[in-house]
């Protein structure tokens, strides 16, 4: 718990949810009649509401992108190191919006609310949602916030990868899209990876076929696993032999198998409290969203041509360790909106932080980020 | 099942066993009262006994080299594309041999044997065994076999640990050692993915701590995530790319949890022909063998140091995409040979198949092996 909270942060915050009866046809043919988005916003919405910024998050984030629930919280939201008071989403200047995606675990339905048509929760069959449909319900949500056009969407990872979508879905409704540590498309690894996690999931015999609610037990083991493998591709080689390297937590080696090596030590912690937060179903989907998201698969695999509707001016920044989403994936989609003769900023940070680096404050990132929010800013009315 | 065995293999072999009753003092502080170790050799010991070649294997490697134990046979052994007459590791020039480690699954003692203080099979209680236990046990085998003095011994991955080993604790006992796509110790990422794998297998209810034999199952789900896992980490993005991509098996999205990408087929079938052959416990040895590696730990991590006892000649390979033991640490291998003033060959092969490139018949590969070879083999007797 911070004694005080930090002068920098936008301090206490709560969250909003939204209630939608448009029913809302996904794309694997399922059609939910009803849902809820829960969100946060900080800053004001000024009279001309063009100040606005949506901030979409990554395979396990959520709409709690800054501050503090209440003075005993431990930790602030996922993104606190770039948006509060005159940091780089800047909330004196911007009106910032998070929003938990559809399929979440936090608030938003999702495989742990109560299906109406059962009154159980939908479990397994809440259905697969993609990057399209969550782009689909934001843009609802922005309706609703009486947003016409965002000043900017903005995200990494996965959220890159939402951002992406939009300017292609709404390039109206844009102006700048700022696309992080993304892809435009996993790679068959990347799919590989997802899918021994979701295997760990799926075979752990907790899982109930994903009817582990009804039976007061959660898929542990096997989330255990997934959160430990994703954490572990999160990291470069470098940022662990600096953290970790090879050593021991009791000084000597015991030959057995208990924690041996700080990184065992390090990775189980991160299973430990991944598991009491998150939920298996909804890791389920998220993978499974990330393995789907291809905009250019219905114009040949070509992404310049899937671009061609979009009008935002972009903003792309990769990360050199990153070897999740490797600056060359973020080359392919710089060149993309080249083709299309749109306005693209891109930078490539120097980091040993690997994938992990989006997150975090480093220096050039804040500063070339900061440099763009200004232009951003600008744009807006005083 | 070949229908004729090919002309260029080994043909029909078979294993041998030896038995040994002398105590064998393990690093871990136990001792084997007595063990045996599962052989095979190919080609014949020429009279001066100096054309002898040791082949020591990876984690799930083998004894089983080359050739078929019968005309049904489906498979060669693991090596069979450069082991054999008139290949890299020619038949017709050395005696060839290959053996099973120490807590292996395919013959010598392990965790499947019986206890004999127990008549029940070792399980968990089968002592965890590193690089140098092995490499004592191959020194033994050496003896009974006639042996003075290996023409060569070679490794690739932990194999190659084995070769570094021996170059250390037995200086005369080779005049060549072939380290290939191999490291002096793991990174803290390397670890990582061991962990992950275990935690696999040990937190699967099926494994019973380890006794699962006497429970008539398997720990499956977790070996096959432990597979998948390892097996990802032996391919390169490139290779998976290049064989995979995002090709779906049915043409199609299902937005289910069934097979969808060719990739994900891939895995599992890997995953379900390892299941049948491979036990939990000898793979849960094998990566500790791994973790622990590091012989320079003792000379203050300083691997010129530890070398200053090696004699032989060296070889070392590496594979440009090999990202599980990159060419950086063969590089350190290098230095550390130069450091000694050893005879040191270094070839860094240009390959875009991962870690696994070892195991293949690329044709840079088998040309500078074979000019080596050549070497290896104009010092032993006619």
């Amino acid at each position: 718990m911070p004694e005080t909270i930090p002068q920098d942060s936008i301090g206490l915050v709560k969250s909003s949810t939204f209630h939608f009866d448009q029913p809302l046809s996904l794309d694997c043919g399922e059609i939910l009649d009803s849902y809820e988005l829960v969100y946060e916003t900080y800053g004001e919405l000024n009279e001309s509401r063009d100040n606005a910024i949506l901030v979409c998050h990554a395979l396990s984030g959520t709409h709690h992108l800054a501050g503090y629930y209440s003075m005993e919280d431990r930790k602030p939201g996922w993104w606190e190191s770039l948006v509060g008071p005159g940091k780089v989403i800047d909330t004196n200047r911007f009106y910032v919006v998070g929003v938990n995606n559809l399929g979440g675990c936090n608030g938003s339905t999702g495989p742990k609310s109560i299906n109406p048509k059962t009154n159980k929760p939908y479990g397994p069959d809440f259905p697969i949602v993609t990057v399209s449909d969550w782009v689909e319900s934001q843009s609802r949500l922005t309706q609703k916030l009486g947003i016409k056009q965002w000043a900017a969407v903005i995200g990494g990872s996965l959220g890159g990868m939402q951002v992406l979508q939009w300017a292609i879905d709404f390039p109206d409704s844009l102006r700048h899209a700022i696309v992080i540590a993304a892809a435009s498309k996993l790679t068959a690894q990347n799919i590989a990876f997802n899918e021994v996690a979701r295997q760990a999931i799926r075979t752990d015999p907790a899982f109930h076929e994903g009817h582990y609610y009804e039976h007061n037990t959660i898929p542990e083991s096997g989330l255990r696993i997934a959160r430990m493998l994703g954490h572990l591709t999160y990291m470069s080689d470098d940022i662990m032999a600096e953290k970790f390297g090879r050593a021991l937590r009791e000084g000597s080696i015991n030959f057995d198998y208990g924690i041996e090596f700080q990184v065992e030590s390090y990775l189980r912690h991160q299973a430990d409290s991944f598991v009491g937060t998150f939920d298996a179903n909804t890791y389920l989907l998220m993978t499974k969203a990330l393995d789907y998201f291809d905009p250019a698969a219905s114009s040949g695999s070509d992404l310049s041509a899937v671009l061609e509707k979009a009008s935002a001016d972009f903003f792309v920044i990769s990360f050199t360790s990153d070897w999740r989403f490797s600056p060359q994936r973020s080359h392919e989609i710089v060149k993309a909106l080249h083709d299309n003769d749109l306005n693209v900023s891109y930078a490539e940070i120097e980091s040993h932080h690997g994938h992990d680096a989006f997150l975090l404050a480093l220096p050039q990132y804040l500063s070339v980020f900061s440099a763009y929010m200004d232009r951003v800013a600008s744009e807006c009315t005083e």
